[in-house]
């Protein structure tokens, strides 16, 4: 790790730069498959699960007995495990439901909002060799709660045409039935346009290689809204004298072993602690089975040293990190100084892991920075909230003339029209 | 206009269908002078001021001077009704904050929401022959209320270096004091990245022309967050046997009035209502002055006669109408079925010019369906939340086993070991 000590304000720019991602070579590659599922519909998609995942597919659709096979392969104790996280998210992200009030804005104009939810999302659950069945749970319960009617799952096939039981049995808990054997930039395309056999949805949600959310982007400029723009997984600690060197060690060693891309910044106010935690780093990785990946994800991760916990607050607001652990005597008191951050771990007993499978809160998280200006998914992703309006007569004649006005001053003579043949009639 | 009556649903399809959007061939144009801005600043800003806007700039921003004497140049009666609407819009954006509410989601595991301000937003408002200060308006006061830091506003001047008065009043009102004269591309481009004069903004806000949307477009892939996707604007009026048809016909015309890509769907449950508003309409038609726009905006519009206010409201959720006017007998009754709308007008007096102005929603609203994934703009578009948690040694013990069995499955072998070890000192 390289070790920065009381970097001046003018190097943080280098300490929070994240390396480019340009995945605008992949864009014709993408567009082409795009454009083929678009217009050939499941024979298209088909084609690429065979050519990409070597899987032949007759049906797309994962069947009522795969989902009952399911149940039968996974273990009593994941299931429980399952269950307990179900329940948390649901809990939490149940309590972020929107209450509708009405406002009367000036005498008989009332307005309101009304949370509405999507009608029709579709979620991504990359393949691979470790199956994301915690992502399952943390896109498809708050759009359960939110009331979406048609939830579409897409998830990659192995080449035996299966899915991972432990993905089935997570959507299974979170109430999703339409699932579909389909990964990749297909499964993107088949979502956005809909096929024979995948409802077209208006939103998509979830995580994905270069290839995925170079998809995700290109449909979201006409097609579907999607949850966020992507990037690789990165945490923030801020530590004093008062952590745990040994539980530092482990949050940023399960950060380090997402990926090589992955980000890990350490921000210590005390030298003491900031060694004690390299020393534990070093130790524990020894123990790890992704020893390799982890360390060298290590090379390029950061341990800053600085005068206090204001400052490294300041500097973790300036990286914006997907991952927040405070580390520190009163947790609660510095987590009021967080302005950009997508999801904060408070105390020594908040891993990252908590958040990432059942805690309650959210793990999918703006990453790369862009937690300055998006939130993680959170109920609000899956609902609008849609603007009703209410005059009465008194309402005209409380703001008729300030219409009329500001429509003539807008050179908008139809609109000042409208509210013009109002007036009249509401006059005594 | 187009008389469709009673069409089966089989051809609701056409009936909803927009215009095809392709701004592609804008890219390669709009992708030079972002890249012009990012590399030359001000240099670059000032160049293209002047070649599209025919402007030479000193100074980029207005000055103190220049606000001051707006103030003299607006009359009275407009200053008033700047505040009266920017009162309405206030209240109406101050009651949607979000309180924070702690959940214990399981023992000793607490979860909460808080909604932080983004720090730097950007505002754009066009140029042209009408001035939009409403629009400053509604994009600066719920800035305002959110407390965002930094509020930008970046809009082209004439060639005599001037803004219009009204838009540098409407910002004063709001309380936005960085205020640019900059327009276009360069203008989006100048907020995206940043130059020696425009603060770099973390979200950007704001109508505009195909260049502007198809800049906001590209700083959205990488750069920015923006508000929403753009298209021209639309109505639908779902009008019943009570409705007033001089008023429909008025709500109609205001909307073709904006231009000829805008879209007008009338939707009646009684011909008689429908040739009414249609004879309306062709009279009002006559007395506008952009009466040549308008008459070619409604060549393409559609009046269509349905069975009954359900079938109406049917339609409507499919074509997801920007605005939605009920001009029914029990509107707010009807209003309860509403799943796709950006703002919905209840009632013969709340005409879309209400709250294009003075009702106090937000008229910066989804269009070209895009109102099936997306809401206009509300004061959460200026927050992000951000999630919490805490757990406590008890906390530990009623997820940490879930936790541990779900990173193990996943084979995230580190991220079990960040609870594992936490499991071991906990254990009593």
């Amino acid at each position: 790790m390289n070790i920065i000590k009381y970097p001046a304000r003018a190097e943080w720019g280098d300490l929070v730069k994240r390396p480019q991602l340009d995945v605008s070579q992949l864009n014709a590659v993408v567009a082409e498959v795009l454009a083929h599922v678009k217009e050939h519909g499941d024979a298209a998609v088909k084609g690429y699960e065979q050519q990409f995942d070597h899987a032949v597919l007759q049906d797309l659709a994962v069947s009522k007995a795969e989902m009952d096979a399911a149940e039968t392969l996974v273990s009593s104790e994941l299931k429980e495990a399952l269950a307990l996280a179900h329940r948390n998210i649901a809990k939490f992200h149940r309590a972020q439901q929107f209450e509708s009030t009405k406002v009367e804005t000036s005498r008989g104009v009332t307005c309101w909002q009304k949370s509405v939810p999507i009608e029709k999302v579709g979620l991504y659950i990359p393949g691979g060799t470790a199956p994301l069945f915690s992502t399952v749970l943390m896109l498809a319960t708050p759009a359960k709660i939110a009331g979406c009617k048609e939830i579409v799952l897409c998830t990659p096939p192995d080449s035996h045409v299966r899915v991972n039981p432990a993905i089935l049995m997570a959507a299974k808990i979170a109430g999703v039935d339409k699932i579909f054997k389909i990964g990749g930039v297909q499964a993107i395309g088949a979502m956005a346009y809909g096929t024979e056999s995948v409802p077209k949805v208006y939103k998509i949600f979830g995580p994905g290689n270069q290839y995925v959310m170079t998809a995700k982007q290109q449909v979201s400029l006409h097609d579907v809204a999607i949850d966020m723009p992507a990037g690789p997984s990165e945490v923030c600690v801020i530590a004093d004298d008062t952590c745990n060197p040994a539980y530092v060690a482990a949050d940023l060693l399960s950060q380090a072993e997402h990926g090589t891309d992955s980000q890990v910044l350490l921000i210590a106010t005390s030298e003491e602690a900031l060694l004690a935690i390299e020393s534990e780093t070093d130790k524990q990785l020894q123990r790890l089975p992704r020893k390799d990946m982890a360390e060298k994800t290590l090379t390029h991760s950061r341990f800053v040293l600085v005068h206090d916990t204001d400052e490294a607050m300041a500097l973790s607001n300036a990286y914006a990190p997907e991952h927040l652990i405070l580390a520190v005597e009163d947790a609660e008191n510095l987590s009021k100084q967080v302005t950009n951050a997508g999801s904060v771990f408070l105390g020594n007993y908040a891993c990252e892991s908590a958040g990432d499978y059942a805690s309650g809160t959210n793990h999918t998280l703006p990453t790369h920075g862009h937690a300055t200006a998006y939130s993680g998914v959170n109920l609000d992703s899956y609902n609008r909230k849609i603007t009703f309006q209410h005059l009465t007569r008194e309402g005209v004649r409380s703001i008729g003339k300030a219409v009329v006005c500001m429509a003539e001053n807008e050179q908008l003579e139809a609109h000042a029209n409208a509210m013009r043949i109002r007036i009249n009639d509401t006059n005594p």
